[in-house]
């Protein structure tokens, strides 16, 4: 009989969501059975609890750069940032009640901001960094209840430069949101904030939970019916989970003299091995990023499909933006960068990551990513992409060569305009129809990515009837030829 | 060498926050090992994730009688309420904005119920019970876009007639809310629902999740910035907790048909000890309540020093609101039933209580309810008021006999007048200046207890500048003088 042991699993995927540290799983289970009770309570039970919870939030207070009493156990990261945002702008309703983001903050930011009475959303760059100029003007241009930057982009790594921005808008009198939920414990922490927001799954904490930290003297109101608890935010605290999170921050944080460098080096190598795929870019600021993260995406592939071949592999990484994964929706983050928003890899290297597993996921990166393209297809086509097709390249023509790509989900109008000019004389100018929201973006990074030109992008004049999106009509110039597909 | 055991310590304080079942802890921890991951990620441990987040709702859907794309999860129990109320607020504005709830809704609903457009209280009786004819006059009186009923009270036990207003609430188009946060798990599940709320730390559960049913067809939108999450508030579920909170329920379903007539014994024999503590009131319905809960309130001690007395002889118990203990507030649920609101005990039979446990708290009660009596002064007479006064009894005058309880907290402003009237004859009007904000509705639960007649209560005419509350000038004419204190 063969007995075969079971599939080594390497789990990647610790950007946004980390398995609960070991020292925190212990502090979980002492205070399951020690602080369960309502710390509110007068007997001994809720006495010990309070204790425990005291003592959490003094830890994660210390580990954050704010004082204990600034801190506020939330049930979720979500619901940290929500009453952040929306208690400032109900306190300061008469600044103006507008509020400024970066194009790249968490999707939760961008919910919150949804309720602004008017929302400025400040560009980025190519790495993922906000425009500082552009942030600041817009901060001091009046109105504004409340400024949005992210520590550090949680799809990309790139650092943010809070620093930078946050004296300006003290000066103009408006609060800034640091939402430091991909950066808290990897991360140096900064004073540079008057509210912050974190999330204990990033620093192998437990779910359930979340932080909220609120200056002393930050014009704040709970944006929530009244309530009596003890925190900023209605119900009562997990105590378990709050030590639990605290204890998974200290165990971080100690861990990160030695841990950042580690992994950061790792980072290097992940990203040298995913810059020599082809027609792969890796993605954010290679110098002023988080030390574990690191994203890259390859043109002609579905990002999922490369997580699904990855995962069967025995690699656990995500793609695209954890909060849009589920949707139809192109990574907001992706798309205001203005890189290619399909074909996305995320990896997050957890803390104590084994350097044997990255060099094995290493290894199995390059011939994942050519069996997906090797697989993909497009259906007019019913031919590999990659698949050398023998014909003489024609002279670029007066009238347009029309492409449909509509019906088409990305990756496939990439794949079918990929195929179907192949082998167009440069100049030719191309009329790119799609329907997929993603195409739009895509084709952006594509025609930058390949040397073409995008000459204009309008909405479809004849959309189908009863379709979600509008659809596009790209008008694509091709420049010179490169070697292989597109 | 002389070793101690550790002093014993018996908690019956599970009413609203019991301690985490076995079984679900072992379930927890079986998650924090496999299903940590997030669910709505594409990898293996990301589906393992996902297959134990649907099992657990469609458990939890089964015992409350829901379908399980019905239930969310949500971070707490007051979120679960809040999102329910307000969702439903949202989506159905244009049938008024108007709630209609009983006045001893839980703390989280008549919080919500403050973002109503108008809302009508409806009184209870002496047993908590609400009016029913009431509550359906007002449910059908237009306006109203949500009734709130819970299925049992928390604090008391008694349960509620939801079943008998709902099909009238249903006629009149208005959804009912059923808080099931005291009684899901411990009373059989009922269908008598349109919206339905439950707390799984009362069933043995872990804290830092809740739960949240809307039946389908049920107008309700989410009151919260958008989100793409898979649950009605934002925010990813925490997986353990969820599988947890599901294990805990049905084992505490599948032991209900044991432990509920156990229970329900049980505190049989506590209300009889209780009853037999002089002036003493048990609380709620005597056979319509819940099999785990039961409250009591002691005239001239104070609830917490009751608590504190009994968690040094190793029993934990709650006093009043678990959602007001630590406010000045006296309990909203004792107020409206007319019922002392100091001196309350409240007990909660954890699942599988030891029966020789709770013949040890009944022993033990009588006695520690006699020693805070017997600690309690009044400052002014500086003496015990359980001391007898040598003091013939006086004949009745035709001025008021004036008692000053002005800045004495509860449970002290009685204790001063107890000792005051103790000698007075039958038939003297005693005038009571109180500033306490529980004096008053205590003075009335006095006053019926005692058999004394309560001929007015009005605002202080002159109270103290800057006072919070402005205090009361009571008459009373006394009764018949019975056996000892006033």
């Amino acid at each position: 009989m063969v007995t075969s042991s079971p599939p080594r699993r390497v789990y990647l995927d610790a950007a946004a969501n980390a398995p609960l540290l070991p020292e925190a799983r212990e502090a979980l289970l002492a205070a399951i059975d020690d602080g369960w009770a309502d710390p509110r309570r007068l007997h001994r039970e809720g006495r010990r609890a309070g204790l425990l919870l005291d003592g959490a939030r003094e830890t994660v207070a210390a580990l954050l750069g704010a004082r204990t009493e600034e801190v506020s156990f939330t049930g979720g990261h979500a619901q940290a940032v929500h009453a952040a945002a929306l208690g400032v702008l109900a306190a300061r309703h008469r600044a103006g009640g507008g509020m400024v983001v970066s194009a790249v903050e968490h999707s939760a930011v961008l919910a919150a901001a949804t309720r602004a009475t008017e929302v400025r959303s400040i560009a980025v760059d190519r790495s993922g960094r906000v425009d500082v100029a552009a942030f600041v003007a817009a901060v001091r241009s009046g109105g504004v209840s409340l400024a949005c930057l992210q520590a550090a982009n949680g799809e990309v790594g790139t650092l943010q430069p809070v620093a930078e921005v946050i004296e300006d808008a003290r000066s103009a009198g408006v609060p800034l949101l640091v939402d430091a939920a991909a950066s808290a414990g990897h991360h140096a922490p900064s004073t540079a904030w008057d509210l912050l927001t974190a999330d204990p799954r990033a620093w192998g904490g437990p779910g359930g939970i979340g932080v909220l930290a609120v200056r002393s003297g930050v014009r704040w109101r709970s944006p929530y019916p009244e309530h009596d608890g003890p925190e900023r935010v209605p119900g009562s605290v997990d105590v378990p989970a709050a030590l639990a999170c605290a204890v998974a921050l200290r165990v971080t944080d100690d861990a990160r003299a030695e841990e950042g460098p580690r992994r950061a080096g790792l980072v290097d190598a992940i990203r040298a091995t995913a810059a020599g795929v082809p027609d792969t870019e890796v993605l954010g600021d290679p110098e002023h990023r988080l030390p574990h993260v690191v994203t890259f995406s390859s043109l002609y592939v579905d990002g999922e499909a490369v997580v699904d071949e990855l995962d069967r592999a025995g690699f656990a990484v995500g793609s695209g933006s954890a909060c849009t994964a589920s949707t139809l929706r192109p990574s907001h983050v992706l798309a205001a960068m203005g890189v290619l928003t399909h074909g996305n890899v995320r990896v997050g290297l957890p803390l104590r990551v084994a350097a044997a597993d990255v060099t094995a996921f290493r290894d199995a990166l390059p011939g994942a990513i050519a069996r997906v393209r090797s697989l993909l297809t497009d259906p007019a086509a019913d031919s590999p992409v990659t698949e050398p097709v023998a014909q003489p390249v024609t002279a670029p023509t007066t009238e347009p060569v029309e492409v449909d790509a509509r019906g088409l989900r990305c990756p496939l109008p990439l794949v079918r305009l990929a195929s179907a000019t192949r082998d167009l004389a440069e100049g030719t100018v191309v009329r790119v129809l799609s329907t997929d929201p993603a195409a739009g973006p895509d084709l952006v990074a594509w025609c930058r990515a390949r040397g073409h030109a995008l000459l204009a992008q309008d909405p479809l004049p004849d959309p189908s009837p009863g379709a979600r999106e509008p659809g596009l009509v790209s008008l694509v110039r091709l420049g010179t030829p490169l070697e292989g597909r597109g």
